[in-house]
């Protein structure tokens, strides 16, 4: 894999500072939003305005994105070609999509402007389109030649957005361990100015994984899964946004570990008493557990649709020893669910 | 670029030798007329007939085409799973392309039945589907695993076909020299015999080429371009087969070579001394020389639609000094179309 220059500025970026010649794809509601956006968007020569949204990354809609899209560039050389995208996740999964196959490959610089998209999804080159409504089933791995992140473009964003975003650090932070988490696990607010302090180290550990495996081969990769698993299908049960399905999903996956005496009591204890971990904790989450037949019976449904499985039965968990330590072990869906029941009647004993 | 096993073999290959779970891609027109074929399609449980042509390469049915594919292989282990893909150009070019994408790339074994792709198309690891009728507009690099040349499936093929592939042998032969050109040069039969028996020193040769720029980025992978610049102008204006196309732009581009004494008189009058040369001559080709100005300006806008051109009016030209040796040169359109004057003079002269 190519590795991605990541920058940080408190500046949009100059059009010629990104490519010989750009071709610029953009959320329409950003531009919509910001006066400066705007400002930045004529700066481009070539643009295309899109709605973000699943809907973008529907393969049925590609036909006519890709049809305007090589007209639009029909007088550039494809060699000195740079797609430049400035969105959230969808845009970016979209964007990135088209910069890998367009004439075989163009340059790609990813602006994010959504803090999930700035801490995981514009980093380590994954492009995404859905298929007749299933998520992701076609994509390539394509990292950015650069990824710019623009503090005013981020720090424009709604609250409940950063309390979104917050579960995916918490989940780097895990994962890393070390410096990272010491000084992360001491934060109690959740606040884009936070957001913006860690990014760097965000951004830097999950690309230390991401770089062990970048297109899935080994499956080390699916580390980046932790509270992913249980996450998704709050995600898709409950329509919760990301963020805070995999908060519920990291929380679910803590105590499993602890459970099974892989998190040991003094490791749990330290990490529940971090100021951070309160995030964590949610009175709403109790109420997400479910102990009904026919609810467990969509969950293993949407368990078993997972495309990360890699048996008909059996799916890769992600654990936690401690901070820095994670652990990889197959488990069957039955066993999730029975750990839901288990976590469920916790909650009623508690 | 990963390494492509190429396997030659008198058998079709057995569906579990070519992956652990297998869906097969196949042009129909070869079960309709092969029992063998029908058999071995047999021997796969997951199969996905295709009708050949630039109409499966249309990205306006791919969203149907990946909507179907995704379906079909909904129960296997993406981690598993190989696409074999058997076919003519066409249909490598598509099944190519879905592999790379689906699931962000599964396996992929070429099962080529044509010359053109046994020869030329097959490897590299080039995919392709055409956006609003413009060929190849999007795609990847993604080479297979294996590529499987199975002698009775390729010489089923019609003798026309034999005769269109020879010139990408003969491409292929004149940019190596050495052994491979001082072999073939004494050949004078256009034969599947003859093609069967080159096929694995025409395959090593363009992949020693691709091996030096697998993506088309320092640009000596342009080398294969020898004889399609003008080629392909011949095979849209015409609607002439690629090989035949491809023949008169060797045989144009080595005259424009002598011209310019990039060829030396001496390697010219050697070259054209050999028996294999005399596949090169053909009374028809004069005819296919225009000075007519409308067709001269059909034909500048022809090579300006080149993908490959690397600006507004520049194109690379690939030249002949002698066997094993040749020069890349950026000329204009206006020198191409000159040059397409001179030997028009040339065959009234003569």
């Amino acid at each position: 894999m190519n590795s991605t220059q990541v920058l940080f500025t408190s500046k949009f970026p100059k059009a010629s500072s990104l490519g010989e010649e750009t071709l610029l794809i953009y959320d329409k509601f950003l531009a919509k939003k910001s006066p400066a956006f705007r400002k930045w968007v004529k700066s481009f020569a070539l643009t295309y305005p899109v709605q973000a949204g699943e809907g973008l990354k529907a393969v049925e809609n590609f036909p006519q994105h890709i049809k305007a899209l090589v007209k639009l560039c029909e007088n550039t050389s494809s060699r000195k070609l740079t797609l430049v995208v400035a969105g959230g996740g969808s845009v970016g999964d979209f964007g990135g999509f088209v910069a890998s196959v367009l004439k075989r490959g163009v340059g790609l610089v990813h602006v994010p402007s959504t803090w999930l998209a700035a801490i995981d999804s514009a980093h380590g080159g994954k492009t995404a389109l859905n298929v007749a409504g299933s998520k992701n089933q076609i994509g390539t791995f394509y990292p950015s030649q650069k990824t710019v992140l623009v503090k005013p473009l981020l720090l424009a964003q709604p609250a409940e957005r950063n309390f979104e975003a917050f579960s995916e650090v918490i989940k780097i932070a895990l994962l890393q361990g070390g410096d990272f988490w010491a000084k992360f696990r001491r934060e109690s607010k959740v606040t884009g100015d936070v957001l913006w302090k860690y990014l760097p180290q965000a951004i830097d550990g999950k690309l230390r994984i991401v770089k062990k495996d970048p297109e899935e081969k080994s499956g080390y990769r699916h580390l980046l899964n932790l509270g992913h698993t249980v996450g998704h299908v709050f995600e898709s049960y409950y329509e919760l946004p990301h963020g805070i399905a995999v908060n519920y999903g990291i929380d679910f996956a803590l105590r499993w570990s602890a459970r099974k005496g892989l998190l040991s009591a003094k490791n749990e204890e330290e990490l529940r008493s971090a100021p951070v971990s309160a995030y964590l904790l949610s009175a709403e989450r109790d109420h997400l557990l479910s102990a009904k037949d026919s609810v467990l019976k969509k969950w293993s449904q949407l368990l078993l649709q997972d495309k990360k499985k890699n048996s008909s039965r059996k799916i890769r968990f992600i654990f936690l020893k401690k901070p820095g330590t994670s652990h990889i072990e197959e488990v069957t869906v039955d066993e999730i669910l029975m750990e839901v029941l288990r976590q469920k009647e916790d909650d009623l004993h508690a």
